[in-house]
């Protein structure tokens, strides 16, 4: 069905989400909204997340969307659960997808976590990975200055070095996982740095890369991918400013994206 | 839930199917059906396929399962649809996520897909690749000499690398290929073989390892997964011969499975 596939974000971290979804659904449109203007959302109370979210969620209700997609850590651990009860589209978070894909990939069953504070005190994917497996052992940490860095579009370099490494220190300690989940979509722009940090040896998952082949199995589930051949077209929104989010989007995909407005929610 | 996940296959290959289910899934309790005394289904027709897994289907049903996985390639081409719409429980195959998987990895999208003369016929694979993205080249082999030695519980030596290098012959000359799903749940106890005879460069896709995955965003989905702790007992029925059964299924689980009952259909 030719309805798009929504994906929102609480600014330009969902993009690499989008970026798998358009890799493998080269046939789907999306239509993307970046609350750029009130990102981020790791350190806000749950009841400002929730309404924030909803805001973005009417927004690409009005456009008809087919499927929900919140490709924000923080939104997922505090609206998922309500989203999926109020909606009659399906409705997909990035944690639960992470955290399956975390379980196929560790041999040692002890992985470790990344995310803002808000998405590591809400213990979201240490429930998701201990409800699937209560052996899991799981090690957490918040890195609350990845955001803020990354939305400035400061991805590699020393001074991403630097603080990668000292915010990772803790989790380098704890030196038994053998999987890293970025609990974070803004992170896998850091995910070079963070392989450097961590070692080699440790295998990183990327939760919107793993959260765009669900949404692929949720659409066949319900026989509602688009079929047939099309150049799709796809829509960036964003709440804040349109330079900077135009530098990073094209950035990210390598090529300028079509589409973009700024909107006030 | 605490009700079982219901596994059926045409003989013993479903148990690739079923290892990496209780692998990732290792709260779930699983009933496994194998109708070894009529196998392969390979070569059958397709209302024998049909009527055959119907049989099974129903065997399943009576012992109230929580979801149904069609762990035959063949079974799956020929029934999926049929048993997703008669059926109130989720149903799921092998071959979308073997295809899901395989347009995750190639790098060129140039896809192998062996399997037997059913599903390659059927197009089945072929169907589900491009349906996801019509751009993918596809490259098909039936390999009828598989099953059968599978079944006789031949996985590898000299013998089998003779058979797996003969039959593979058109495929290695199809040379552009970078990803191969073996399109059969029983070519995963040939997979070493198989990788040996293609050349390590080539990635092989294990549609069972990604079915696993796949049943356990379907139930986390429907919010169907067992919560709690416990030690699943699981049951294997099949239709032929109880000692070879036994025998392929503890060396492949590497420890003696608990029930094992032969049964009628």
């Amino acid at each position: 069905m030719d309805r798009p596939i929504g994906v929102i974000d609480s600014g330009v971290g969902g993009m690499t989400v989008a970026k798998e979804l358009m890799r493998q659904l080269p046939n789907e449109e999306l239509i993307y909204l970046g609350d750029t203007l009130r990102c981020p959302y790791g350190p806000r109370p749950k009841d400002e997340v929730v309404k924030y979210t909803w805001e973005m969620v009417r927004f690409l209700l009005d456009r008809n969307i087919k499927m929900l997609v919140i490709a924000c850590n923080t939104a997922t651990a505090f609206t998922l659960e309500e989203l999926k009860d109020e909606l009659d589209i399906p409705v997909i978070g990035v944690i639960q997808p992470g955290a399956r894909a975390a379980i196929k990939t560790s041999e040692n069953l002890h992985i470790g976590v990344i995310g803002t504070e808000g998405t590591i005190e809400s213990k979201a994917y240490t429930n998701a990975l201990k409800h699937i497996n209560p052996n899991i052992f799981v090690n957490d940490l918040a890195c609350p200055p990845f955001v803020p860095m990354v939305e400035q579009g400061i991805f590699k370099g020393p001074r991403a070095k630097h603080v990668v490494s000292e915010t990772l220190e803790p989790m380098k300690q704890a030196n038994h996982i053998d999987t890293l989940i970025l609990g974070c979509t803004h992170y896998p722009l850091l995910q070079d740095t963070i392989q450097e940090v961590m070692g080699e040896e440790i295998t990183i998952i990327c939760s919107g890369d793993e959260t765009a082949r669900e949404v692929s199995v949720i659409l066949d589930y319900y026989q509602t991918l688009f079929y047939g051949d099309r150049i799709p077209q796809h829509q960036f929104y964003a709440t804040g400013d349109r330079e900077l989010f135009e530098k990073i989007a094209n950035e990210w995909f390598e090529e300028p994206i079509g589409f973009i407005e700024v909107i006030e929610l």
